[in-house]
């Protein structure tokens, strides 16, 4: 029962064999997209590599919309087809997902090292998981137990209203608009959004002032606009994940993945992520039920692809 | 294979008998509460006018939260209880639920009449399903289909964030917040909110007028004052509702239920709720995969209560 697990990045892809719901730590390999025709062939050096195993299951994630089993690799123009994968590893079942949703199978995977804890609170088991992703863009997944597994679902929560309570966030979501005057929770809490509240603020004073999100991460706190951007990226993903908890009841856990969130993980307490997202009102003790804990571990999306596997095999 | 069904209002009781997952239409009896001591004294005269059937299941849909079995009816102090009901109808299996959720339950067997279109689009049979309570309060639950059964989903999104995206929902937030500043959906949407509403649309020129929100619907349009507090009022519920789209994806459809939806209905086309439905920016196509019709069936926990016995049992 040696199966197959596959991590498609935008850069890399890793892969895994499983067995079960786990990975088999040491068979991880990493390959750049850059130096391959397509998914195949990588597939094809890493079976050769492994020793040729005899794969009876498959399980790819894929960072971009899966489709009736297919998606594509945008920047590379790779077509990802659960056929294909069946047709180069010879496995009876093959799986496709969206990397997000192979984060929520992930969940009951994770060793407690890999969870940086963000803001203290209970996590029921069996509860519902929220999975917050902040990278190049914004996306959340909600995981359920139901009776007979995992119920992992898909929205888009990035593109929903970015939520404004005074004439400040008023100014930024002007700001953050688009042509078309609407201001979403993605212009302002995804990794271009750090650069645009950085313009935001250093406008408000003289010129703004271009730097990428990673440089401005960097500058805190000592850079008063980089510590003012900061603070404002905090208090609007207080407030939204305040909001997403309120829309999903995540007794079982908030989790936070992806480059941005690990990059502000450390900035987070400091900057009061706690008073922003408990903010609700008569609502506020209710939000001390919600545990936010940052994900750090690299193979998540292979532990989730391995647990989902074993799951509907 | 007899099974009773309940929906327990906070004026009225209906009661009611079910096979399979349809309800005997002509044995729907309502009772007022105020005429008896509890629960078990509405059960036992149903029970009794019906010929004393043998009752092999029951379900129960309360307008208040359920936890573990267990809900309480504020206004009356009827404490309404799994056990309790088990005894005095003899079933089995017995199931108490929060009026939402049987609302959610019950999607699959309405009449087509029963529901009002409000704005066109696709129904996928399989899709999400997402129902929005406007009345005492605004409720939402989510509807998925599982490999085996019904999920119906808890949460608090009538507590979110109101969303503002311009000076004058600023303003009207401003109005409609607590003592704690937090604007929340329910403030604005929930049938106060309307008496809210037109105190803001009111206070603007004048005094504001302290009306009803039955009254102000019923001078619409003629009365500039309550037209303009409906046009705010759909403004907000279709930007509340799309965002509620983006957070769920609910391609099997959206249903409005309660007094204030019902009422508000005749309304919602002429005062624009596409425009405001659909305006997300670069996912306003997106927003045409979304249906919107109103419940109009008063039978309707009624007929979830049965789906769910059916569907458990």
């Amino acid at each position: 029962m040696t199966r197959l697990v596959v991590d498609i990045g935008g850069t890399n892809t890793r892969a895994a064999l499983a067995e079960g719901p786990r990975i088999v730590e040491d068979s991880v390999r990493r390959y750049r997209n850059d130096g391959f025709a397509g998914l195949s062939a990588v597939l094809m050096r890493y079976l050769a590599e492994a020793g040729s195993p005899q794969i009876d299951g498959a399980c790819a994630a894929l960072a971009g919309p899966v489709q009736a089993g297919r998606g594509r690799l945008t920047n590379l123009d790779w077509l990802i087809d659960e056929a294909e994968i069946a047709r180069v590893t010879g496995a009876d079942r093959v799986r496709l997902l969206n990397d997000l949703q192979a984060q929520g199978h992930a969940l009951d995977q994770l060793a407690p090292v890999a969870l940086v804890p963000v803001l203290d609170g209970p996590r029921a088991v069996g509860g519902v998981r929220l999975v917050i992703g902040l990278g190049t863009g914004v996306n959340v997944t909600v995981v359920h137990r139901t009776g007979t597994g995992t119920l992992v679902t898909a929205n888009e929560a990035g593109h929903v209203s970015l939520p404004v309570a005074c004439e400040e966030d008023l100014s930024l979501a002007r700001f953050a608009a688009g042509e078309d005057g609407f201001a979403a929770v993605e212009d302002v809490l995804a990794g271009r959004g750090l650069a645009t509240l950085h313009d935001w603020v250093t406008s408000r004073t003289g010129p703004p002032q271009r730097i990428e999100g990673s440089e401005i991460i960097a500058a805190a706190p000592d850079d008063p606009a980089a510590e003012q951007t900061l603070r404002t990226y905090t208090r609007m993903l207080g407030r939204v994940a305040g909001d997403l908890a309120l829309h999903h009841l995540p007794y079982g856990g908030i989790y936070l993945i992806g480059g941005v969130a690990r990059a502000m993980t450390p900035h987070l307490a400091r900057l009061g992520l706690d008073d922003s997202f408990r903010a609700k009102g008569r609502f506020s003790r209710l939000m001390e039920s919600f545990a936010i804990a940052t994900i750090t571990d690299d193979f998540a999306a292979l532990r989730g692809c391995a647990a989902h596997l074993a799951e509907t095999a």
